[in-house]
């Protein structure tokens, strides 16, 4: 019997729940890079993004940050309350690389003055465009209020994972969030948290950890992904609880 | 005798000016639409442009703008203070127009909630992409405090041009304004504000009098140059000095 799905995107397909007010979440080995101008498949990334997001949305939300995430299903799919999706991209950049690098014509690596918080409109119509909070705001997609607490939660959870891959000899360089609205109306963060979304740098060697090896044709891409999984789980286990 | 250019750009010409400091900006009937990719003469626009930029600088100036505006020295030429241009154009919108509803898929005149600053990284080779304050700041285009004196001086220019419009007949939809770091290091409004650089849109009829007429070959191209230039005479002639 085919199950209904409640939305299929690039990397995810969303099923009902078993409890009210929350979806399955399957995690697939598809992978796009460029707004889907390339695609391909990696071995075992469904599995892997599942259960390094799940490891880091327990790990944030054991340090007060209110997430999606009740509970890991198995190795492909995870319970997350039913959201809204806040349709923008909330981006956090700590050196200037990928889209950024290109964009303004500054070196990948180059660090950035301060952490950066970014802005896109999710529109795969109009390739997700940067937009400033107070545009998001001009065009009713979030309020004043919205705008500051995604901006603020953004860098809280950017310390947080700065530091966790830090102490496994990793590089967060920049990432991706999504927020979404519960059915009270509060923002929490959402999606997922990955090597498809966070940009991850060897510390010493600056070898690529993440979907850049897919995006860039580097080889290794499945190791990689792997090994972030690796470290992750030993850095979330070693966490006090 | 060819007189040394200090600069030329692709609407105006920067020669040295007569008293330190000083510049002389010459206005050129060139015209360029979208970065440059078409190109054209509008007969008459660069005095048109001079002097309804000299107009609008003296009726900024009366009402507090700083901005490096010194006098008008002919129907092409001005005399400004030298500054260093700040490379941010700073954008001020009322309605959904031109790059802006492009970019995110929104009808032009679309009203906005708010009046929204927008800043643009001024490089042509990268197509002036747009760009958060915060990222100016990490790129170190800006400093916080600078960004913030752009963002509230362009709302304030808008405010004053807004009414002065609207007294003749004419809707201001959005603007482009640029600054520049005067040699004692204050920001001060610099560049031009004409028909070049302003949205208008006719009250009742919605007719376009600025340089949309050329950028989608409206027609009446110089005949609206000219209409604004009348309006703008007629609404500051009409200013309590």
């Amino acid at each position: 019997m085919m199950e209904t799905k409640l939305y299929e995107g690039k990397a995810k397909i969303i099923y009902p729940g078993p409890e009210a007010d929350t979806v399955r979440v399957y995690f697939k080995d598809d992978a796009t890079a460029f707004n889907g101008a390339k695609r391909g498949t990696i071995q075992g990334k469904g599995a892997v993004n599942n259960q390094v997001s799940a490891a880091l949305f327990a790990y944030l939300e054991a340090h007060g940050v209110r997430t999606h995430f009740v509970r890991q299903l198995g190795e492909r799919e995870m319970l997350v309350r039913r959201v809204e999706i806040v349709p923008l991209e909330v981006i956090v950049r700590y050196r200037a690389a990928g889209s950024f690098s290109k964009r303004y014509g500054i070196e990948e690596g180059t660090p950035l003055r301060t952490p950066l918080v970014e802005f896109c409109l999710k529109n795969d119509a109009l390739n997700d465009p940067p937009i400033s909070g107070e545009a998001a705001v001009a065009l009713g997609l979030a309020t004043p209020k919205e705008v500051e607490t995604l901006r603020r939660e953004a860098l809280r959870v950017g310390a947080l994972l700065k530091d966790l891959f830090a102490r496994q000899g990793l590089e967060l360089v920049d990432f991706k969030l999504e927020f979404g609205r519960t059915s009270d109306g509060a923002l929490v963060l959402a999606d997922e948290i990955s090597p498809d979304t966070v940009r991850l740098w060897e510390v010493g060697t600056g070898e690529r950890m993440d979907k850049d090896r897919f995006r860039r044709d580097l080889g290794g891409v499945e190791e990689a992904y792997q090994e972030v999984l690796k470290r992750v789980r030993a850095a979330t286990q070693a966490e006090p609880q």
